[in-house]
């Protein structure tokens, strides 16, 4: 193998593989990134087994030439040595050579770089997707919808299923949903389909955690094909491939209330900050509860008390308070983590009781909600 | 105590004493910052016992009232605590009231926090010192000679001494001189003063750290006084203690070369991103050694070498070789750390043979050199 590349390229190409690379694995090959040179261009390709990253540099782009291919060719280099190399090259293009025995140089301007490779044979085959039932939806949506459910799923290994966000497709519209059994995040979407498959799965919120980072905040669309355990994101130049989580997620349906008792509607900002203010007097060890109570003329008091410290109480002026009075006591960071999903100037509390889930969502949206269950202390 | 404070200003205050605040002090009243109210404005003082750290906030200043003084007092509140909430809260200005018991109300806009106070009679006072001798250095050259030695004090325990810089005033010159037994730093810089004392002091690096933290890159005069146990810098609002350490420092003049055989000048960005380089490939645990040689036509070869992964060679065009060819291998750690010290665009590498101490500093500028003790390698 022999190449002459774009540094700049390659850099962002082998920051994105390295997503999928973990320093922790069990199979020394994917300490390595996969580097392998053909007639279309040059391809990387990093994986951890549960994620697998293919990222793709052409040979020319819109008229500028990105890598020259003199020999066909792959290799496998130590990921994190190759990706701290090529970081701090000192000129804009880089020559890649495989000489004997995996040998492999590495020249830019007056530095050379001369690495043991790893046989290219050996580095798995990534999953074979046939692309039937593909749907479309745009990288920033996408972001977004992953942004707005996969901060709740679980962080415990004791329900697996839980550490994953649920996607069902059906009727052409995308729902997603998380819980880690304390508070519920969902979120809808209309999808771009050609099919009208049906779909219930269960993706690893590490490997979305993942895709987020690696996607531009563009509309670039981004095709999705979902196999029996494997799901695939495609984008320009891209391909990211995580295994699905094998089991049933539990129905969630029967959770979110479907009418309420309490109203409130309130400025998103003022009440965010507040209750931030709030969790600083309230204890960590119980994930930091504050206690809300409606008062008469639209104020709303969120409270906390740590003895050894002191307390702290802050008034917010609702916009409204319909319906009966009450107090509850739930997480503030549960609280925070919603808030912080949802866009615009107000939104719209409804609570059944003390003692029951409450709905957190923006005032005329009703593709995203979130719930929160409750903490018992009044 | 009942005191109205400008947010702003107080978070400034705060974020200064804090810097010498320990969650890890074994007397509990340190933990908490003091805050005390006169008739000329408030003080804020935070201390570890080895650094005080006192901050002053007029009642006026520039024509802007910065703080009423409604009944004067003190008090002392959790620092970890208070340092939160004040950059929290909703509005321009803080109310502060001592009431009943030490207990502390802090109000702003609709959020009200009650603290329980520590009685401010038992926090410790401040070192008395009587301003003798006073010199004078302004802020920005200050802070460019702490960054310029403090990074080569020792990190450890064995020898107390060499945690610290020493500080020798002579004939209205400042000279800053720090060790690790491995590398030196010294910065010397004239300084205004009406006395002729001569000093030789060790002010502990993680003091000098902290103070540059807290100083402003302006050209404002900050007062230095010394005593037998304590350095006080006064700048404007601010006065900060450290304790000196107790001990002589090593006579470090004989270690300095005198002559060399072999001088490098060379462009310090194109050597520095070279031995950045040249350490990658370096062991971790060795301190990233790498080798250099010199060769015919100005040429530089910076390489290393580790088994397992594979070797780099970096060549540098220098401007001058003089001398005996040369080759010797130090830390690229040790040099990098020296030569982001230095400004200008080109170096002299002064060389005495490949097992003595060598020489870096800038072309024409004597104020300041770097020395890096060689590793036996070749």
């Amino acid at each position: 193998m022999k190449l002459i590349i774009q540094r700049d390229r390659l850099v962002q190409s082998v920051q994105d593989v390295m997503k999928a690379v973990s320093s922790r694995t069990t199979i020394p090959i994917l300490t390595g990134i996969k580097i392998a040179a053909t007639e279309k261009g040059v391809t990387l390709t990093g994986s951890d087994s549960d994620i697998s990253i293919e990222s793709s540099i052409p040979k020319e782009e819109d008229g500028d030439e990105l890598a020259e291919i003199i020999e066909s060719g792959a290799i496998v280099l130590q990921a994190r040595f190759f990706s701290e190399i090529v970081k701090k090259l000192p000129t804009d293009t880089v020559v890649i050579e495989v000489q004997n025995h995996l040998q492999t140089v590495i020249r830019s301007g007056k530095s050379e770089f001369n690495l043991h490779g790893l046989d290219a044979e050996e580095y798995p085959h990534l999953p074979q997707i046939k692309e039937e039932n593909v749907f479309r939806i745009s990288a920033d949506l996408l972001k977004m919808m992953i942004r707005q459910t996969v901060f709740a799923v679980s962080t415990s290994e004791t329900r697996p299923i839980l550490t994953g966000v649920n996607w069902k497709i059906e009727d052409r519209e995308l729902t997603c949903i998380a819980t880690d059994s304390h508070r519920l995040a969902l979120r809808k979407a209309q999808i771009e389909t050609e099919s009208n498959e049906s779909y219930n799965v269960v993706i690893p919120g590490k490997s979305l955690n993942e895709l987020s980072k690696i996607l531009d905040d563009s509309n670039d669309p981004i095709d999705i094909v979902i196999t029996e355990n494997q799901v695939l994101f495609k984008a320009k130049h891209l391909l990211f491939f995580s295994r699905l989580l094998e089991g049933n997620y539990p129905d969630t349906s029967r959770l979110i209330p479907t009418d309420s008792k309490t109203d409130v509607v309130v400025n998103i900002k003022e009440f965010l900050q507040a209750i931030d203010r709030a969790a600083l007097l309230a204890r960590d060890d119980r994930n930091n509860v504050v206690k809300f109570s409606t008062f008469e003329n639209q104020l709303i008091e969120i409270s906390s008390n740590t003895p050894e410290i002191g307390k702290v109480i802050e008034e917010v002026q609702a916009q409204s308070i319909d319906g009966e009075d009450l107090k509850i006591s739930f997480s503030a960071k549960y609280m925070i983590d919603a808030l912080k999903t949802l866009d615009g100037t107000e939104i719209k509390v409804s609570f059944t009781g003390a003692m029951r889930p409450f709905l957190i969502r923006p005032i005329n949206d009703d593709s995203i909600l979130q719930l929160i269950l409750p903490v018992r202390t009044y």
